[in-house]
C-alpha cells in the first residue's frame, strides 16, 4: 500500500565543524518520503519554487515517489541555513527563508484521497489537519511536530493529536509538550492527549514507543562518526510509515509490527547521518538495511528464550 | 563462588526536591555489596568508626554477607551530604568529612585472597590495586570508577586499567577518560587501555557494554518516578559482579552471560532509586528481580527469530 507524506521540501546550506555545503536537498518531506521509498510507494504533498533544481524532482522520481502532489510556485523555494557546533548535538539556526512555502496550503490531487498510510511530517499543525480534512479514512496517521508548534501553535497542535494514531517526537519536545521531566510519565501523558500511540527519539540514545499497557525501548544503531544530523527525524519518521504502509497485515497496525517500524526507522536515521543532506541515502541498498536490522537485533537482545 | 568487594561505606544525608534524611546507609561497597548478596555470597572488605550503627552491620549480616573484612577503627565513620536538583540528574556536593576512611587501606583477610569474582567499587585506583596486590589470580575482576579519580589520579587508573577484565564508569567519564565525545568511539578506547570489556552507564537512557567485536545495548526500566538516584551506579556494578559469581559456567565468563548480568544490574539499580538509600533492597524479593529481567526483555526484544 503507499504512504501519503506532507512535508516541506528546501534548499538547505549546513555548517558542521567539519564542512560546509549549500543548496542541499532538504525539509521533512524529503527526507521522509526518500526514506519511506524504501519500504513502499510514497505520494508527495509539497510545494517548491521555480528555481527548485530539476536533479532533485529527478531523485525523487528515481525513487519511486508519485509527485502529482508536487506543487511549483512562481518564486523562491524554501530555504534554511544551520550550523552544528562541536558534539553535533546541539545547532543553530543561521537563516529561514520561508519564500513560497509561506503561503503553502497542502492540496491532495483527488487519487491521493484514499491513501491507507499518512505522514504528516514536520509543518504546521494547522496544514496537518487540512491534509486530513482532504481524507476518507485512512487506515493509519502519523504525525511528526517540532518544540516552535509547541511554542506558537498549541492549540492547533491539541486539535491534531485527537485526529492521529501516533505522534513521533523528540524527548526536549515531550518534556515541553507535558511539562514532566520523565520521559515514561510524559509518553503515557501524550497518549491521553489522542494519539494511541507516542514515540519519544532520543538521539544517540534510541526511541520509546508507548502504546496502551506496551512499551518498546530501541537503542540507537551505534555509529562512530555522525557528519550531519540533519534530517534524521523525518528520515526516522519516514522509515517507521513505509515500513507499515508495506505490510500485507490484514488485521492492522499492532504493537509487535509496531516495534519493527521503529526499528526499521532507526536504521534509516542511522544511515542518514553518515553524510551531508540525503546523500548517503541515494546508494542505500536493501540488504544494507536488513544487514542494520539484524544488527540491532543482536546488540539488543539478551536472551534467547523470548 | 564468592565475589569480593572492596568500597567505601558511610553514613549519608542526602536532601532531594522533596525530602531530606540523614545518616543514612551509604558509601560504594554498602550499595554494590547488598547489591550482589541477592546473586552470591559476599565478601565485604571496607572500613568503619567506632560510631558506625549496629543496625547497619546487622543488616549486612542478615543479607549473608561475609563481615570478616570489615575493619572498624577508632574514630567517626566516613560521611557524605549532598543534595539533587529539580530533575534529579544533577546533585551537588554539600560535604565531605573522609574521618576513619581518611587512611583506609584495604587489608584482605587470608582467606579472600581466593575469591573468585572481585568488584573494586569506587575508591582511589591506588587502593584498587592494593587490592588486587593480595589476591591469586582472581576469575574476573570489575573495577568502578569515578571522575574525580580521572582528574586527580589518572597514572594510578590507567595503571589499574592493565589489572582489571570490566571497568564500569558512566558516560560523563569515559568522555573526560578519552576526550572523545562518542560514547560507541569512547568504549572502544577504553578497552584499548586495558579492560576486556567495558560498561558505560547512561542513567535514564541504559548502559552500553563493549567487548572484542561485540557490544550490547540495554535499555533501562522504563520508572515513572525516581526518588534518590544516589548509588545506582553501585548496585548495577553490585547486581552485575554478582550475577557472574552465582553461575557455574565452566567456560569462563562469555559475551552473552555478560549481556544478561548488564541487565541483572539494571534491574538492582531500577529498584534502589525507587527509595532514599538502600531502603528499597531491604524489601526486596528474588522473584520481583525476575519479573523485572522478563520486562525488560519484553521491551526490548521486536523480533521471535534470533
Amino acid at each position: 500500500m503507499s504512504v501519503l507524506i506532507v512535508g516541506s521540501i528546501g534548499l538547505d546550506t549546513i555548517k558542521t565543524p567539519v564542512a560546509e555545503h549549500g543548496d542541499l536537498l532538504g525539509g521533512s518531506a524529503s527526507y521522509a518520503a526518500v526514506s519511506a521509498s524504501f519500504f513502499s510507494p510514497v505520494n508527495l504533498v509539497g510545494v517548491v519554487g521555480d528555481d527548485f533544481p530539476k536533479a532533485h524532482v529527478d531523485f525523487f522520481a528515481e525513487r519511486k515517489i508519485d509527485l502529482c502532489g508536487l506543487q511549483t510556485e512562481p518564486g523562491k523555494t524554501f530555504r534554511w541555513s544551520g550550523e552544528y557546533h562541536t558534539d553535533l548535538n546541539t545547532r543553530s539556526t543561521r537563516s529561514i527563508e520561508l519564500n513560497v512555502f509561506e503561503h503553502f496550503t497542502p492540496t491532495l490531487p483527488p487519487e491521493y484521497n484514499h491513501t491507507e498510510y499518512v505522514l504528516l511530517a514536520n509543518i504546521a499543525p494547522s496544514l496537518q489537519s487540512h491534509v486530513l480534512d482532504q481524507m476518507s479514512r485512512p487506515r493509519f496517521i502519523i504525525a511528526d511536530t517540532m518544540d516552535l508548534w509547541i511554542n506558537i501553535a498549541k492549540p492547533d497542535l491539541l486539535a491534531l493529536l485527537k485526529r492521529v494514531d501516533m505522534l513521533i517526537l523528540n524527548d526536549g519536545e515531550a518534556r515541553e509538550l507535558t511539562g514532566e521531566n520523565s520521559l515514561i510519565k510524559a509518553g503515557r501523558l501524550i497518549r491521553h492527549l489522542g494519539p494511541r500511540y507516542v514515540v519519544i527519539k532520543k538521539g544517540e540514545h534510541g526511541a520509546l514507543l508507548f502504546g496502551e499497557d506496551a512499551f518498546f525501548s530501541c537503542g540507537a544503531y551505534p555509529l562512530e562518526e555522525i557528519h550531519d544530523p540533519t534530517g534524521a527525524g523525518d528520515t526516522f519518521a519516514g522509515g517507521v510509515a513505509g515500513y507499515l504502509a508495506s505490510l500485507k497485515h490484514t488485521d492492522g497496525v499492532t504493537f509487535p509490527i509496531l516495534r519493527k517500524a521503529v526499528v526499521y526507522g532507526t536504521v534509516l536515521a542511522s544511515f542518514n547521518v553518515e553524510a551531508f543532506s540525503l546523500e548517503r541515502l541515494r546508494t542505500l541498498k536493501p540488504e544494507e538495511i536488513e544487514e542494520r536490522y539484524r544488527t540491532i537485533r543482536k546488540i539488543s537482545h539478551f536472551d534467547a528464550e523470548v
